[in-house]
């Protein structure tokens, strides 16, 4: 069967849903998410997602999902909505660039204690995406954005003078780098301190940007 | 065929070889890693390493290695060592802790450009084992031994002033998570300046731990 929505109608934009139709995604998503967090990635199935999200049979999930990867996509696209939906606003109530790079490092160890199944979902399907080119469904995209942001209000801090002078692009990277090694390392060590890692984190990179001429 | 660094040899130590024996076992993990780096984990075969080493069949592979896993294991051994024998003497030649933790930034980025093939061939491997258990091959016990080390020394640096109190534990990590990002970044980018990326990293991580009171 031909599923609703198809490559081509992404094309032309997102397509129209009823409100019964998004509702029913959202479901097979959310059961995705937690059966990929529960069970890997190599061990989730259509059988295993209709299960969870009680549905009688996989038929609903290939009527909504074009297939596996289909369903992938929409599953990175929500964990990136529910990041977005958590950090943003947080950040944005910040009045200066130190505390909103504060907020960030910390918001983003702080996901892992409000949306541990999102972020393992997320590292299950990254890991097993790794060789299905750059973009692994949106995800490379769409934290290349994030990331050309924070550079760019980095540069912003700079000239005011709040930044000393680096290079931002390595900045944005290091602590990328920094935040998914505490998120990889939360995968086998359920006893590490999140709120010290972010707080001392931030310290550390509050350290490693701010003007002390 | 039983190889003959069976799992009971290695729990006694290492197995006596004979010259010839080591320089063979050398040139089959030299073999396999550019075959890894080349071609990627899941493409390696025992067919293309023994190409790749101008052996005649797998045969002389089977008699050295037990079976893929144990000659990945001796893959990530020989990375490790490259990078000991690499970074080592550059740290140890350092003055003070500041210069030491400059020179294993610098010189873990420098890896790259100069074993190139030895970097790719670690990152497909452990991506391709990440669930075969916390060890990894050796992988992760090998790095929570450098690690610890790294941790105790700025412990000593904190006792004697010169760098400023903060966790070590948070910072070591936080270093691996920035150096691996570079790493991964890499892959997808060849024209990534990993020189000025050391040198911008050193001076991050410099910030971070000084004490400046």
């Amino acid at each position: 069967m031909r599923a609703r929505n198809s490559s081509t109608e992404q094309d032309a934009g997102p397509p129209r849903r009823t409100f019964t139709e998004s509702a029913r995604r959202a479901q097979i998503v959310d059961a995705a998410i937690a059966v990929i967090a529960d069970l890997g990635y190599a061990k989730t199935s259509f059988a295993k997602i209709a299960k969870q999200a009680g549905l009688s049979s996989t038929g609903m999930i290939s009527y909504h999902f074009a297939g596996k990867d289909d369903l992938m996509r929409a599953v990175v696209a929500e964990v990136m909505r529910v990041a977005d939906e958590h950090l943003r606003p947080r950040i944005e109530a910040q009045p200066n660039a130190s505390a909103r790079l504060r907020t960030y490092i910390e918001s983003n160890i702080a996901l892992l204690i409000d949306f541990p199944k999102h972020l393992a979902a997320l590292v299950e399907v990254l890991a097993n995406l790794r060789d299905e080119g750059p973009d692994q469904f949106g995800y490379a995209a769409s934290m290349d954005s994030i990331m050309s942001f924070q550079a760019e209000r980095m540069r912003d801090a700079q000239r005011t003078g709040e930044f000393r002078e680096f290079d931002v692009t390595v900045m944005v990277h290091a602590i990328r780098g920094a935040i998914d090694e505490v998120v990889g390392r939360a995968r086998t060590d359920p006893d590490l301190d999140l709120v010290a890692n972010g707080r001392e984190l931030a310290d550390l990179f509050d350290r490693a940007t701010r003007n002390t001429t």
